[in-house]
């Protein structure tokens, strides 16, 4: 629909990303499947949910259609394997304290860089650019949770979608000032890695409207 | 995509309702959210999907992607200043009696029949029209309420969706007698909105199946 | 948008097996919009959700735009009729056991194989067509169930999900060795539905990630 010409570089570096973000996430869909019991392929429908929404929504919305994870089959790929180590091996991927939690804040990390990225390469203006960069890494957690009924963790979690939007951000801020992607996109995931980081462990929040209050 | 020819009268026309439907409905969003307890980006990001949802949902379907809401700063502009003022100004709200409910109602109308005279503007049957000026005021407050994990009132409240036909329906009917747009808009948007105060203020409300029966 | 060509008994074949789908699926919606009182518009939009969405987005994700439940009259027409019947009838309706799990197999098989038929016809890889399909039989059942807040069937029935990939599958795997589309059409239908069938009668059912524990 959209002629996009992408350098060979882009390409592996946007494709690494999309994958990555895609196979964490859709850990943290298997897990949360598991967590409310769900059989065998409920638990492979939750990590491709989980894994794929959020940048099916992406590719739809700035018109890249069919979106990449229907067109590869990698997306599928990663999706099920995710789906299936967490079948076979839950009892590891459980052990951490809060595995949905921590896989979802690397998922976001990858793939609010991924989705700034992608959405420049296809012409959108910085500060939407930055906004898909953030919706691409909550889509796919906010079906994941609504799925299984609870309210998103992008709504109730301390620094979910600013963390996001500043990792997305500095891919942006990057690619205006013609910084190399690769560099911002790494400082740009780690960044938002660390904020969610920072407000899970060491409780960082932003205000909430009656905060001043006496609560 | 689909080149459309847009009158500037029309374009202005359109653009004021999107707008002002997206402003009160992000406000019933950012309400919402702050009744739930949401952090302050919480309250941005359910201001923002209850004030865009429905016009994006029907800017895909209709084909006019990327959606007007992604292209356009201006309704990121609008949804995270009803977000401010909900944060900071949250008590004078919330001192209407169901202040998401009267919010909502009057997105409903903008919505309604904004969404009606863009579908007719990208050619869609007289029917169809209608049905997506429906579902543009519909869309953002079902992902509002989803969000918030209640039955969407849609669902549940009185002449919802029926108002929200009825303002479109005469949106479209007008099209098809050449009444001047404005003219229509006015009368279908209050139109609209009269149901809903009817239904919230008296009661007005459609039979279930089950009210012949004797509960 | 894509240019494609259809013969004329792919294109009944695919019309009707859509709109069987909606009919039934509508059913399915209006039952459960009835289980929770829902008004009468109440009924006729969880109809159209339940008998449409799944198809709807199916031709979203593969640039089939505007989707066929739009552009066509007949898909509404199908929507509202199963909503009256429901309506008027609902004592006949609710006499079955459990109307919405009947009526949702048979709409699952309808849509597995239409959406597969689709899919190929839009040239998508054979194992996506199949996704496809199995997308297009579980997107209307998921948000019927999201609007009424239940964890959506296809999550936690069994055999749900593999059942309708079975029904696409059969329809891909024909089409890859030159079968008359009819008959891998009913087949997979046939096997769609039959494996809900044993699923509820008979309780069969995947694994589960802890079933080989001592719960």
């Amino acid at each position: 629909m959209v002629s996009v010409n992408i350098s060979v570089v882009d390409h592996v570096l946007l494709t690494t990303l999309d994958l990555g973000g895609t196979f964490v996430f859709a850990i943290s869909g298997a897990v949360a499947a598991v967590k409310h019991r769900l059989d065998a392929f409920g638990i492979m429908v939750l990590a491709f949910a989980a894994g794929n929404v959020g940048g099916i929504t992406r590719d739809v919305l700035i018109g890249a259609t069919p979106p990449a994870a229907i067109d590869h089959l990698s997306y599928l790929g990663v999706s099920v394997l995710a789906g299936f180590i967490v079948f076979f091996w839950d009892a590891l991927v459980t052990r951490l304290s809060n595995p949905v939690l921590w896989f979802d804040a690397v998922g976001l990390a990858f793939f609010a860089v991924a989705g700034a990225q992608k959405a420049l390469l296809f012409g959108l203006n910085p500060v939407m650019a930055a906004l898909l960069g953030m919706l691409t890494g909550i889509g796919g957690g906010m079906l994941r949770d609504l799925l299984v009924l609870q309210i998103p963790t992008v709504l109730r979690a301390d620094l979910y979608a600013l963390a996001a939007l500043a990792g997305a951000a500095i891919v942006v801020a990057g690619d205006a000032l013609h910084v190399q992607p690769i560099a911002t996109t790494i400082v740009g995931g780690v960044v938002c890695f660390l904020l969610r980081y920072m407000a899970i462990r060491h409780g960082w929040h932003l205000p909430s409207a009656h905060s001043s209050g006496g609560e």
